[in-house]
């Protein structure tokens, strides 16, 4: 039996390995179309720094590795068009430009996402980058080397731009980060983005929110951003404007796309396309929070997705060994400086848009016990169903803020309500709390708003 | 309405400020026999060493602050007995010597536990203490300043014995710990028990396991702890031999008290006597993760004790807006030196004990993206009821344990199985953890042995 996976980083090498592991009689071929395969793109912001120093380290599994696991890891091939009919594929060499026809008797597609490039004059400047391969990191650190920029201006104030100005800073630069929306962290409520605003203010990073970069200037290099009336000038632009899904091969090949511009796939990560799964960021899931479509491009859930992939394609979707992947609910955190920001679930405003009635309360509390040396500030903000008091969303920002959120990922995951987190025992001791961790106190304070008093609050 | 609490720490302070909150009008008084109320205590290994400094850290409200919200807050006061069928208490003043009677509608109790003292001859010398109250620390620190101990002995190694033979040593002194049990950390599984051992050992602890103290030695002051044909020189030893609850009162006032020895009460912190709640130290509860009675001393836990036996009191126990506290999962975390230290649930031998055929995971992880600067290792291991899949206990030790184990307290909480964590949506970035969380990452070896692969494993 012939497995081939098309895109080897996270979902497709887990897809492979994973594979490799249920049936160590497949032959099993990667495409992978960067130069390496298996890159942990979460880390690139801070490669550009140094804090992740050695590219080395950002490479989890060479070719070499792949092989010694029977993985045969194609770089540099693009696979160019997928005959789902006849089970065939049309693959391109990007070394030597020769092409070649494969076949598979059963396929993931893992083609990924790619940054988006905003049609802003000026874009194609040097000195412009996306970050979003080890490619992309690479070209920017030769250029910053070349050049030495004093300045950057950062488009975008999603979580990747907001780690890009953050690195960019560490470097020495003077960064200007620009928002089109009218705050940064826009997954977020307000609370959470007017502390991300104040503290990159505190860091020294100029935040310029509601603001729509209309035009790069620069000779041969860039020298400036122009927005409204106003210009910066930079020796710098990288531009974190999003990315969205690459389906074009799925979708010639007849996959069917879901409503939110990905791959449709059933829990068992089959798209419409008999013998084809697909996984990771090019792949539609459903938000288990709304129960609606939801796209999530996210390394941790691109591995789950490829484990369940992986497995299904090679013991086939009707066995009693295939694996369901449920959906997500779009957790997620970053760090800014010192400040973590995470989420799950949905926010005040995306829960009200998936027809929710809420009711919320966010407060400030200690990190640690207030005595304790090292004790820091976190926001958290839960976000409840006021009809069934069931946990929604939470938000938090500052210091411990990855503990909280994970409490409520798996609170909502286990669909707990609001009161029933009043009395949970969680784990206290001071260096690691206050006595009562932040989600009891704001679950306490929302369990009062909602009236509930019955059963705990 | 008159409010009596009699013990004025975690429960009883939280327990009077609810009963103001919710009853404006209601006449409230606390006794409370140490000379401070509201300590947290525990903070108090980390004042030995001044980890923490100043006293008044620790005291988080004054008798003038109970005072500001209405509270008559009596410090040296010690109630000596309660007639209940009358509703009057005994009360004697610790300072004058007077003794007077006092009444009450409804009544608290929360009389915390007390460290228990072995019956080792030597145990009344000069230099031995126990660690419960803010002044066994002041006694402590006193001899320490008097006497500059070099060398320490501290008997019992569970977690107070642990964070003293930590803060003891961050004050420069030899210190020995000596368990009579097989290992330290016996609330926990062997691989945790040994990793903290080492742990100890590589920071220059010296640990006797399975060494049970006979005589402490000395003239006026202690000089030496024997255990079998081992002698210890020291000049001070500190005994953690673990603490029991403070019931005599309510039993000689006819409340009963449960198979753990602690004070039995329903879900509404009721005791058998009418008019009387009990919330805290002095209270047994349940185990939600076994469904047998528990006894579990801790702050945390006493605090939301507190809050619904406070609520309950004013409101009575039949009103709409009675509270509930449905029990606990014995959630615990300690810190020494550089590891955390965390649990919830059942270990492997408590579930055995309590009927469960149990199945179990336990691995090493990193405690970040690898590659991350910082990035430690932690230890988790999970355990499972065969039959039905569901999570019943974990233990973590190492970087981020308090994480790890507040996802899992909170998947137990919910009920959740084994193999709904391998899919479970939390948050990840290279600074806070691997790609896939060590809860994942265990659940997933788990659900393997569990040969429940239907449904993500």
């Amino acid at each position: 039996m012939r497995l081939v996976v098309v895109g080897g980083v996270a979902a497709g090498t887990k897809a492979a390995s994973r594979a490799r592991r249920v049936d160590p009689e497949a032959e099993i071929t990667v495409y992978q179309e960067e130069p390496e395969p298996s890159i942990s793109e979460c880390g690139l912001p801070y490669f550009l720094s140094g804090t992740v120093s050695g590219r080395d380290n950002l490479i989890a599994r060479t070719p070499e590795d792949f092989a010694g696991k029977g993985i045969d890891m194609l770089v540099r091939h693009r696979v160019e068009e997928i005959d789902a009919e006849n089970k065939k594929l049309s693959v391109v060499n990007l070394n030597s430009g020769e092409r070649f026809e494969d076949h598979y008797d059963r396929l993931v597609i893992s083609t990924g996402a790619r940054a988006i490039l905003p049609p802003i004059p000026g874009v194609d400047l040097d000195g412009v980058f996306t970050l979003r391969f080890l490619t992309d990191a690479d070209k920017i650190r030769t250029y910053v080397q070349k050049h030495s920029p004093k300045k950057a201006v950062v488009i975008g104030g999603g979580y990747i731009g907001l780690e890009v100005a953050e690195n960019l800073h560490h470097l020495g630069m003077e960064v200007s980060l620009i928002e089109a929306a009218e705050r940064v962290a826009l997954a977020y409520g307000p609370e959470v983005a007017e502390r991300v605003e104040a503290h990159l203010r505190e860091k020294g990073v100029t935040v310029h929110a509601g603001a729509k970069v209309e035009e790069l200037t620069g000779d041969e290099r860039v020298r400036g951003a122009r927005f409204g009336d106003q210009s910066l000038e930079t020796d710098l632009v990288i531009i974190g404007a999003g990315v969205e899904p690459s389906v074009e091969l799925a979708e010639k090949a007849g996959a069917e796309i879901g409503e939110t511009g990905a791959i449709r796939v059933d829990r068992r990560m089959q798209t419409s396309l008999p013998g084809v799964w697909a996984a990771g960021d090019c792949v539609e899931t459903v938000n288990l929070a709304s129960g609606e479509p939801a796209w999530v491009p996210l390394g941790d859930t691109a591995n789950q997705m490829g484990r369940v992939a992986g497995t299904n394609a090679v013991l086939g979707t009707e066995s009693e060994g295939a694996l369901e992947f449920p959906g997500v609910l779009g957790t997620g955190i970053f760090k800014v400086f010192d400040m973590g920001v995470g989420k799950t679930g949905l926010s005040e405003e995306e829960a009200e848009r998936a027809g929710f009635e809420t009711v919320s309360a966010g407060m400030e509390a200690a990190s640690k016990a207030g005595y304790f040396p090292g004790s820091g500030r976190v926001f958290i903000k839960l976000i409840c169903d006021s009809k069934t008091s069931r946990l929604l969303g939470a938000e938090a920002a500052g210091d411990g803020a990855d503990k909280l959120i994970d409490v409520c990922a798996t609170a909502i995951w286990g669909r707990l309500s609001c009161p029933d987190l009043v009395n949970i025992d969680l784990a206290y001791a001071p260096p690691y709390g206050p006595a009562l961790s932040p989600v009891i106190q704001a679950a306490t304070v929302l369990s009062g708003r909602l009236g509930r008093n019955d059963k705990g609050s």
